[in-house]
């Protein structure tokens, strides 16, 4: 890599693994002169300044915000308004903002609420790299890695902050994709918010039986792969549940009128519905898992 | 291996991924003096041969189970009973015979009606070793490996019996558990059939959607291991859930007023409710994947 890198100096609010994985990125591609780190405990900023994700932990938001090419915020999603509150009066002009959040229209609404008129200067965006694993020690430079980045980009951001977002998100190695913010929650609370929710419901209604020291043992591979998404963090989740929680409802409504047909098809005794389901499925879920092998 | 097989001639109705694997299971631990196999079509049973898993395809059933000295019932559930009505007029005196069924309850009251008197040779068990592929090609002599094998034993099988097809699981690499049928049958409600049922679910959901190819194109690595299961096989899984609809269909019951206690606490915006229900699930997941590590 040669040249002055993209960014000269970037600030990271939140350094488990979006943004750890953000700045080793970034580090890794030779395009951040500096990263500076804020995060809720001196633990985990430690941690970070020894794992060579962070250059310096900050201590004056101000002051490090105001001279900064870019700012990623990747706290919790329930803490990104106050993140937002804080920084937008210190934005330096070339300074551009983008965040690591799993909904759009809620971290937009925020954002239009506390940037004010320096609104044009975030760009939101949400990295498709979901592990259920968190913290600093969970990241790594190849997070991003032919993973899709959607951003979600406002009408006031113009062309070229929106590309120099895009820039930073593909020198992480993303696949970059836009959509409208409320585009984005619809899709992600059926491929993801849901699934998450119907599988974390799953392991707790089995946890909590008197039998379920016998339950678990007799649960194999099947069981391992649909619940692993169970062990995601449970404080992200309940953010991201209540801050899509209209798309969320409305996708589980749909999926209870799901389970309420094949209920009525077992107690009919309806071989026929259940197989035409489990075969539409099949092949939905195949030509998925061969379209994803091509790209 | 030195002297004789413990088992002679095995005789193998249906040789797909249970069928096959079983039959490649004990040649490999030279157990099996000669494999004769029945199959719904002359190209299955022409794959098995040519793939090493038979030694032969049988074409009178009631001359081959006469002097076979193990019989594994490996075909679709829903096939079972009409396999039991052939071959019960025809078992030796020393034939046990044991079946991979998914579900218990119902293949022994098929074999109580089929078997009559000789009851006692029929040992039901259930190898814990499923996979989304299916037929002899999918087959694997090291399926079975370190992987649970559940008899459910009946009071007529006596000890010897039960030691013997025992004997053959082992030989296959099985860990050999007892249940009795009823208690199987609910436990895999549980663990497995109302998982499968909640994947086909949610992926037939969102295929018969008319934005399918944009909600499919954003699925990541969480849909992917949610959903693997829905890859599993129609007819199969149809029988399944038919077999044992009456523990499923309570499972369901039970699963779906989990889901009414999360919607409902969405509607509320009830974080601590959300986070609570996660964090149950989460630990409960976590102690799982150690303890299965452990084993």
């Amino acid at each position: 890599m040669s040249g002055a890198p993209l960014f000269g100096k970037v600030v990271v609010f939140g350094v488990g693994l979006i943004g750890g994985s953000f700045a080793l990125a970034l580090k890794a591609a030779g395009q951040a002169g500096e990263i500076v780190g804020f995060g809720r405990t001196l633990g985990s900023l430690n941690q970070a300044l020894q794992l060579g994700i962070l250059d310096r932990v900050g201590f004056n938001v101000g002051q490090e915000v105001s001279n900064a090419d870019l700012v990623l915020i990747a706290t919790p999603v329930g803490k990104t308004a106050e993140i937002m509150a804080r920084i937008a009066p210190c934005l330096g002009l070339q300074t551009v903002v983008t965040d690591g959040g799993s909904t759009k229209e809620d971290v937009v609404a925020a954002a239009r609420m506390h940037f004010g008129e320096r609104i044009g200067q975030f760009v939101p965006a949400h990295p498709i790299a979901g592990a259920e694993n968190s913290g600093a020690l969970a990241a790594r430079a190849d997070l991003y890695r032919d993973k899709q980045v959607v951003l979600t980009p406002l009408p006031e951001n113009g062309p070229q902050r929106v590309a120099r977002v895009r820039s930073a998100w593909e020198c992480c190695g993303g696949v970059v994709r836009e959509l409208t913010a409320a585009e984005h929650d619809r899709i992600f609370a059926a491929v993801s918010h849901l699934p998450h929710l119907l599988s974390f419901a799953l392991v707790h209604e089995l946890a909590r039986r008197d039998n379920r020291d016998l339950l678990f043992g007799f649960a194999a591979s099947g069981f391992r792969d649909f619940t692993r998404i169970a062990a995601s963090h449970p404080e992200m989740w309940r953010d991201i549940c209540l801050a899509n929680r209209a798309a969320l409802i409305d996708e589980l409504d749909r999926y209870r009128a799901q389970l309420d047909q094949l209920r009525d098809a077992l107690q009919r005794g309806d071989g026929t519905v259940l197989e035409t389901t489990f075969d539409v499925a099949r092949a939905a879920r195949r030509e998925w898992a061969e379209r994803k092998r091509q790209e």
